[in-house]
């Protein structure tokens, strides 16, 4: 029998096969319950952002204060990343003055993976420019699994920047492997073949699908703003589509929202949305993520 | 019987009765004694400070850790303030994400009004532009309170940028409704008619107040620096006029102290100042404040 | 008997006699150790890092957690020091908000020793320009002797700009004392005639020396970079040179590295190098410091 060794790093949704995905949902929904945290007492995780970010760092930050781990936190500036030193050595130093568990959001596709074949201490992906963000994927599995039990013939849409986003490229991996269909909207200019071939439109989208998976539109990727309230009639949610969508239908965004852009603002905490409970659930996901990889579970 | 509900908010002086505000003193003074400190280890405090800061935030930091809280800390830059989030989607972020108490200063007078009545988790303004800073006044009124034990009859004057601080109006209205008499020295170009239509000189103020309220010179918010030394002479409390004033008088200040402008430097430690016991004042307040709102006895 | 009191502060290794750093290094040898930290559960902290820092700000962090202290971090940037609050009226401040011990990077050599005099909190300074690094040294120092079990006759080389090094000051003057032979590689504008007269090649001192004490580089204070290919040719750690060097002999460098400038990138982890072991033996050296002030044993 050969023996696989376990994940010690989460960088990428790719790592994790259908069966990973649900023990981490499950823990995840255990965890949501009152009951034990796991406890790290004595323990140091560190977060790099070095890139802006509030309600990821934030929720790694309670995911990891609920699971005892000491905390500490880094940014570019102030630290001596601003003196050259590469993000290797960074992990590295922080290794040796005795962190475990590091948490990294940096803009270089790729190199985490560079970075981690030599570390001893556990690296999760937080977002890597365009390419990965697997807890933020994981967040929302665990919150489609809440509402329908189930990811086999679930019809979802991704709608947004799809060339941009690594939401959209995680998500979009993971359904197909757990069994959904998955589909997607885009203006043509943020189309991207390597995902799809066939885009469908927003009508379409919200009288067809289970699951309505926004995107952000990135202004800060894009240089010329998007006349927004054109962009919200002919490619977002607006108040007229979500009447259409089915009862039992959901709306997820990854958040911050461009309310009035992507999604009308008074949608935002209607009843279908589920994006501030997305918010709750990645709290307990992150733990679940944390402890699996610390424990050798994976 | 008519049942008021408990506030759930403190975002200015002007929601505290008299008997709240003593009920407030009362509660810091003996927190300020040995013994137990409120204890809500495992739950979540978030502090938002998106102008500088150091007194208060360390000061509510101070007091949050005190009580047992688990600290959020977010600044503007940095989080997703800078992609345009709105200050109210940050703090039902932070809601979601399982913060109970969030303490805000940030620049637009009137903001957390309309945000708190949207949210669950009990907000504290630590100041917002020119409007309030409402435990800063608290805790000038608990060092009054410490020297004099009452406020009926009391001669407090109030000095300095009159029209630009948040600390004169908040004081001048709570001082009056505890009976205190309160007068103003300002140069007239920073007087405000709507606080006071009398203004009297230094001179006059050494002479006849019990207390000295000194305010900041924010030259940050002044283009033309002032000329120092004559405004020290002219409107500030040099040694000469501290000399003349009553044995008993005290001498307050928000801090941070510009030395030698609004107060010679040398009474900045002196007998009569209480400007660094009103920072340490400053943390039984708010963890007076906050275990009162949290346990919904304000 | 005269009464020597003990050290309130420790501001530059001048301070510490030869037995007041075996002193340290003991306590750090043993805190190294699995054991019981010291506990200073519920009293106060502060890191003022004024200027950029991963390691020794994480360092000191860690140290802190690990002694039970509660931390406050504080930056120039966001805190009243932008207001233009002088470093002393902020360690007052922090004082009358009760912290009992603060932590201090800042630019301006003699700065921190004009404060101590009038603070009853208990400063450490970690890093004030060219000026002094104690904390540094004392590491440096310890893993020496973790090797060598002695000072006594050890020749050590400190390589690189020693005119703007502090490490290069406050090591050159303690090993001295130590007993130690120190030797000087510097490039001739970079010489210091008030640290050393005589100054020796690379290849002199891989054959000649016990420990080899590399400098950064800092390219933040040299408006001209290096060619740097050519500066490691000339004066920087080739393999070829490490090769010459004595089975028992070990690399020092403060970090962060510059890779391929002053050290071969594939030396840095090398069998020789302590690089890594020093930053962890940094935490054991801070927790001891701390510990040794704040009750008075040093």
């Amino acid at each position: 029998m050969p023996v696989v060794p376990p994940l010690q790093h989460l960088l990428s949704m790719k790592e994790l096969s259908p069966a990973q995905i649900f023990q981490l949902i499950e823990r995840a929904e255990r965890l949501n319950q009152p009951g034990d945290n796991p406890s790290y007492h004595g323990r140091f995780a560190a977060n790099l952002f070095l890139e802006p970010s509030t309600r990821t760092k934030v929720s790694f930050q309670i995911a990891q204060r609920k699971s005892g781990f000491e905390l500490i936190d880094l940014e570019g500036r102030g630290s001596s990343l601003t003196k050259g030193e590469s993000l290797y050595d960074t992990l590295k130093t922080l290794e040796s003055l005795g962190v475990e568990l590091a948490v990294v959001r940096q803009s270089q596709t790729g190199l985490l993976q560079h970075c981690a074949s030599h570390l001893n201490l556990t690296l999760i992906n937080a977002g890597d420019g365009c390419g990965e963000h697997p807890t933020q994927s994981l967040l929302d599995l665990y919150t489609i699994y809440q509402q329908f039990h189930s990811f086999k013939g679930l019809r979802i849409c991704i709608a947004g920047d799809i060339k941009h986003s690594r939401v959209a490229r995680s998500n979009a991996a993971a359904l197909s492997r757990l069994g959904a269909e998955v589909y997607f909207v885009s203006k043509p200019e943020w189309q991207d073949s390597a995902i799809a071939d066939h885009y469908i439109s927003m009508d379409e989208a919200v009288t067809h699908c289970d699951v309505l998976m926004l995107l952000r539109i990135q202004h800060e990727r894009h240089i010329h703003r998007e006349d927004t309230a054109a962009y919200l009639e002919q490619y977002g949610l607006t108040k007229e589509r979500e009447a259409k969508m089915d009862a039992d239908s959901i709306i997820l965004h990854p958040a911050p929202v461009n309310r009035g852009v992507e999604i009308d603002s008074d949608l935002v905490e209607s009843r279908k949305s589920r994006i501030f409970r997305q918010m709750s659930n990645g709290v307990a996901v992150r733990m679940a993520v944390m402890d699996s990889l610390m424990k050798g579970e994976l």
